[in-house]
């Protein structure tokens, strides 16, 4: 799972298609099943993805969402949700985050 | 670390492999201590996993493990964990979480 | 954003170098603003990472710092920050953490 654009539908074209070019569906691979690919991708992109929500909605920026990948599809998938409590939230500016986590 | 087919170990390897012929070991690399391919792979595959714990088990999918990829060993290496309280459990189909997370 | 090496400037510079020969600035992608390897970089990377405070400080590695990647600037961005309760903290030799979690 992955935060990215979900505006425009060509980044999920384009994600998709890079991932092929950097792990070939066909390639060297060891594991019978077929779907190494699959696997290798699973791990670059990741498996979960962390959110932060604030008064009940999900903060994001403008144009993303949060992408589930599929990469040896289409296959039914289960996606585990899990709700943690937060103390505080700070929105910073890239540049002063440091400052402010290190006071 | 991250999270993958341990079943197989074939998928290990193949992992292993992809990740060499994307990052190779020796490349024009800047830094000096020889482990270049190593922090790119390390930012690739992410320092970190999230799993969720359901009475008192790891909610993995069936054949999954957790992998702690080793990219500049052998060496000894210390792993962190913390456990964080949860509120809620929410198991979906990927097609239906987010209506859901949304509701 | 990423978890790496912060003393040497070079590993940067090895990542950035690294992820531009993976994804090229300039290829076939159909996401017309032009930043598509962008988007697929931050994918790839990651959009947040988690990290471990014990007594008030960040827990992280002798040469290891927060790194946030910038794929598509000079841009303002902002970072998001939360804190989350914690109830244990457990440090393991990598070769022992599976027996601990699972005991």
């Amino acid at each position: 799972m992955t935060i990215n654009e979900n505006a425009d539908d060509d980044v999920k074209t384009d994600i998709i298609n890079s991932m092929n070019l950097l792990v070939p569906q066909k390639g060297d691979y060891r594991h019978v099943e077929g779907n190494s690919d699959a696997h290798i991708k699973a791990s670059l992109v990741g498996s979960s993805v962390l959110l932060a929500i604030e008064d009940g909605r999900l903060v994001l920026g403008t144009w993303q969402g949060v992408l589930f990948c599929e990469f040896d599809g289409p296959r039914k998938r289960k996606v585990f949700v899990k709700c943690l409590n937060s103390k505080t939230m700070q929105q910073s500016d890239s540049g002063d985050v440091a400052k402010k986590i290190w006071a």
